[in-house]
């Protein structure tokens, strides 16, 4: 018996997430598929065998990742480099496998991941963008970023986040620890030749977190924009996390700007 | 009157390129629209009168632009900030405006481009990318770039380009000077933290020419990759130009590694 570990890039847009939550859908919703499925089957047409592959965690609906990861068990004694290869060619082109890699028996991707960094990113300029349209969420609004990094640093440690987790959650446990919440503002420049003016910028949220809640990355995110465009005043990040109630955060960003950036271990 | 300049930022997957080139293509094709007719009828939509939209040039089926230049004749006082809004409200998402300017009534978006400029991406590593799969060319390849950047040189200066024009083109005309052709390597990590392992590269080639041939750009990076990766032999540039036969360059690359990067007046 061999356990194998797979790195995983997708583009989320087309799927129902990685895995199905049946609670969480309306039935019409159904007629996507997920990336967990879809990887389980490929893998069964290449190995010939029943396959239960176990992903790091969930992400949402429309949620892109970089390097999800996941592993599986199997009596297979294809190579390493073949299985790639194998899975590369038979997965749709909205799913490629960086990796993959063999583990000793007890590797487990979702029990032993010490933490995961998401990363949102928000095109901010006053037109949006026909090539990033998929990958960002624009927003024209002239956000004051120092003001967004002040309150985000409320977030770090371990806290109750119950106020950033989506209502319909079933999660009973909220407290998570936040190790690192960073908002970096990059010039985007739509000029070949950036000249002087800044036609824009992309703005990338980092958060590293144990764990994330239904919909948590996103509620943050969220909520960290009403504070920079100022329709939330200062200090109100505290206020909301001490509230314990997830009416009084932000909307919820958009799936598209989000990518599971890394699995730590 | 005022004539309104237009730069353009499109994803070409959805288009049958810029501008209908009724010759080239076969009647099935004709089900897709192109970039030209969507935003003239969007224009006609927004200020009520017959619009004429006036392209730097054709862009082929499914290749990208960052900023094509396009410009049109109007009546209408309409601010161009309002315009530039009321566009990107209505336009296709995979087709937005990033630029405005109102230009003396003898500008001309094609008749005085001097110069375009156009990107080819590739993707090169052992495996393909679900996130950039519909803007890179992904090719698993070794690549000699230093090869690719000497044999380059010889395509620099006023030259015919008979040898890298497609062959169904009507152009009589197939003399063209390229500026500059530059061929740049960068790390591609799929790895948050980019570690001391290099895990594959993406590859821009940028040509500027005061004109391209139907197909030439593509054509040209077709013929360095055959070069780079040792199936065409040090030297083979020169005289593929000179044969002024397009059966002796390389296989065309796909449409969507290319983009329309700038066009200069």
């Amino acid at each position: 018996m061999r356990n194998i570990k797979l790195t995983i890039e997708y583009d989320g847009a087309q799927y129902l997430g990685w895995q199905i939550q049946n609670s969480r859908l309306p039935p019409v919703v159904r007629r996507k598929r997920t990336v967990q499925e879809v990887i389980e089957k490929t893998l069964q047409k290449i190995l010939q065998e029943k396959i239960r592959l176990i992903g790091s965690g969930r992400t949402d609906a429309g949620v892109h990742a970089k390097a999800q990861v996941a592993n599986f068990k199997t009596i297979s004694k294809l190579s390493l480099e073949k299985l790639q290869r194998a899975l590369n060619g038979l997965l749709p082109k909205d799913i490629s496998i960086a990796e993959v890699a063999e583990k000793n028996l007890d590797f487990h991707s979702r029990f032993l991941a010490k933490s995961k960094v998401y990363r949102y990113t928000i095109l901010n300029r006053s037109f949006p963008s026909a090539l990033l349209r998929n990958r960002v969420y624009f927003y024209p609004h002239n956000l004051d970023i120092k003001l967004m990094r002040q309150e985000a640093a409320y977030l770090l440690g371990k806290r109750n986040f119950k106020s950033f987790c989506a209502s319909q959650s079933s999660s009973r446990n909220t407290v998570r620890t936040i190790k690192r919440i960073s908002i970096k503002k990059l010039h985007y420049d739509w000029r070949q030749a950036a000249g002087g003016l800044n036609r824009g910028f992309l703005i990338n949220v980092d958060i590293e977190s144990n764990g994330f809640l239904y919909n948590m990355a996103r509620n943050i995110v969220g909520t960290l924009l009403e504070i920079g465009r100022g329709r939330l005043p200062k200090g109100c990040l505290k206020k909301i996390l001490n509230a314990r109630d997830r009416r009084l955060a932000g909307p919820t960003a958009p799936a598209k700007g989000l990518c599971l950036m890394q699995v730590k271990y």
